[in-house]
């Protein structure tokens, strides 16, 4: 794959109901995010097709960067609030980003 | 929903042993994209787990933007070229994005 770019899709969804508030809770996380080294997209999205699920759009200039923001403190980076909303584990989609509009 | 920028998650899969021609030629379609009015994000990735899939990330400033830029001329977005190589319809996840770093 080429470049080091890292990035991933992470689909949560919410217990009934809280699809709002797990959304303004990852916004605070991923506002947090806006100085972490290496972040170049972290952006938390609702869809029409399902009230309660966010999705979170991840762009990584490397792995280590990353995984060095993610594994801060959850309670630092806020996380820890938002997994209560969660009716499950969060699911994963993993990505090479190859390049286009809206990437450095 | 915040806002009215649209987004989607647009997943292709390609004919056998394609990901890389695949991958290659909406990367041609997303340096097309660049100046098209609205475009905020349309990053095409790989994945690690499927060497014949390519993921399009959408952000557009609204659905007016996304429809006119995508409802260009095939040809002229060079999209015609890219959907010969597939092993079937594209999916779609359709995204209200909320915010966060990477959004302008």
């Amino acid at each position: 794959m080429s470049g080091d770019r890292v990035g991933r899709y992470v689909r949560m969804v919410a217990v009934e109901g809280q699809g709002e508030a797990l959304a303004a809770g990852l916004l605070r996380v991923a506002e947090g995010m806006r100085d972490a080294p290496g972040c170049e997209l972290y952006v938390v999205n609702r869809t029409p097709d399902e009230d309660d699920a966010v999705w979170i759009t991840e762009v990584w200039s490397d792995e280590a960067a990353s995984e060095a923001a993610l594994n801060r403190d959850l309670g630092e980076a806020g996380l820890g609030s938002v997994l209560g909303l969660l009716a499950g584990p969060p699911e994963f989609i993993e990505l090479s980003p190859v390049g286009g509009p809206g990437l450095s």
